[in-house]
């Protein structure tokens, strides 16, 4: 990507695990080494990656995460800099998803946001003042586990009634599932349902608008940005979810009744991590013009 | 206050609001001249104001206040500046009292924390980066109204289950009510009996304790910061409230069990405030060195 957020090459690769996260590694710097040489008129400023899991911001370890078999405790960004020699900045990839929307999405006029990404979980990402909420471990924006019914579903974490288990993708089809709408249910599928006028999964997506809405007040309540997204799979599902959503919001945010704030739908779908990530090693100014970059 | 928080002068008056908005202030600057004039070796740097309700901080205007009669819409900051002619710096008082906990009291070592204030409601305020954190019109840190109980006791603000109702030295007071403890029961009262094994008010504690414990849950999940402080009337009956509290919070925050957190008392009490106030003008950087103010 260039510095002013043009694709100029993508390429994506399936990973192979097997060999340790070294061999991870070492193929993905092949592919940047090769899309580098491949375009001989410009320098490579940095690299940015985002993790699905936990780093140390020090040290550049990755020290904690369920989808990334043999990493926990790798030095990822030693061994991509070992390779590339350049400046590597990583990221978890909600939290660059939420940067990216900010750079060159729905967040455009904004500093300050909140993005919440409704998939297999709900990945959040909180960008103040320009940057990425970190928090002290970098473990901040986990808003898929923020209590909305606190004798809700139980979750994996331990906890019941987070938010990803009454309004993630995930949850979406284990509702129609046990609303009788199909053994194999999608969440999808639901939506089609409810466009069929199927009054369980009109019920269900009342359900996750009220999920959200109450996410969303207590986040209102406590941030009092301008500006919340929403992205992921169920987003065409919107007409379905949002009024309840709003619905919710108006009863519990005294924030919002005085003074408003924008929930809206992302830009960016799954690009917007890649956005993200391609905008740290810029934002991260050790290049103070985007020109130098070239 | 001198720039390193040492008390030089402290005078409480009452306010008396029935002369309007410009006799208030004019009473408070009146004092500050004396005070400054019975300094004469020193120079004012500047004036912070802990207000309790919402400003306007480019303008510098009340947008917000239950208890403030008279001072809607009202300049407040322009009115100070005509009277003492140097740097006056407005922050909402829960804010402040962050601040102040951040600068000379319970978090000193940190620069972002999280300080709730059990009172009549409950008062929030959010330190990120070692600044307080505003939101687009000054009012994050709503924490006293996240839904923790969503079908709840209902609020003043229209919702159900808000932190405050469940969790405020009133609500406590409301409760020993409730449970028949006594038709004047206080906070405090429930706290006595509670020492003297009262099982009616050793519950309402237990009951506190889940609906802080939900909220601090929420609130680590979010921000992953190293400090979360409590204060206010109820504080010393912590030994009846944080059991339940942190049981509820090893229950619900995965970042807790993973990384920790230190949930504590505040140490300035009801100053916390005042110190907050007062470290605004330093910290709004025109005086670098804390010398130059002398």
């Amino acid at each position: 990507m260039d510095p002013t957020g043009l694709i100029l090459e993508r390429v994506s690769v399936p990973a192979v695990y097997g060999g340790g996260p070294d061999k991870v590694v070492e193929a993905i710097a092949s592919i940047i080494e090769a899309v580098r040489n491949s375009l001989p008129d410009l320098t490579l400023c940095g690299v940015g990656i985002g993790i699905p899991g936990f780093i140390d911001r020090e040290t550049g370890v990755v020290v904690g995460s369920a989808n990334l078999p043999g990493f926990l405790g790798f030095p990822i960004r030693d061994a991509f800099y070992k390779h590339l020699g350049t400046r590597i900045v990583l990221e978890n990839d909600a939290n660059a998803a939420a940067l990216g929307e900010m750079w060159l999405g729905a967040g455009r006029d904004v500093k300050e946001l909140i993005l919440l990404t409704l998939g297999t979980g709900i990945g959040g990402g909180i960008v103040v003042g320009g940057e990425v909420l970190a928090g002290a471990q970098g473990m901040a924006g986990e808003i898929g586990h923020m209590t909305v019914i606190p004798d809700g579903n139980p979750c994996g974490c331990g906890n019941c009634g987070c938010l990803e288990k009454h309004a993630s993708a995930t949850a979406i089809a284990g509702m129609g599932r046990m609303m009788q709408l199909g053994t194999d249910i999608t969440a999808a599928g639901v939506h089609k349902l409810a466009t069929e006028g199927n009054p369980s999964a009109i019920l269900i997506f009342e359900s996750v608008g009220k999920a959200l809405g109450i996410a969303l007040a207590n986040l209102i309540n406590l941030f009092n940005f301008p500006l919340y997204l929403l992205s992921g799979g169920p987003l065409p599902a919107w007409d379905f979810f949002a009024p309840a959503m709003f619905a919710e919001i108006r009863k519990r945010s005294l924030t919002y009744n005085r003074v408003g704030a924008r929930i809206e739908k992302a830009l960016l779908g799954a690009d917007a991590g890649l956005f993200g990530a391609a905008y740290l090693p810029l934002q991260r100014g050790i290049y103070t013009e985007a020109a130098a970059c070239r």
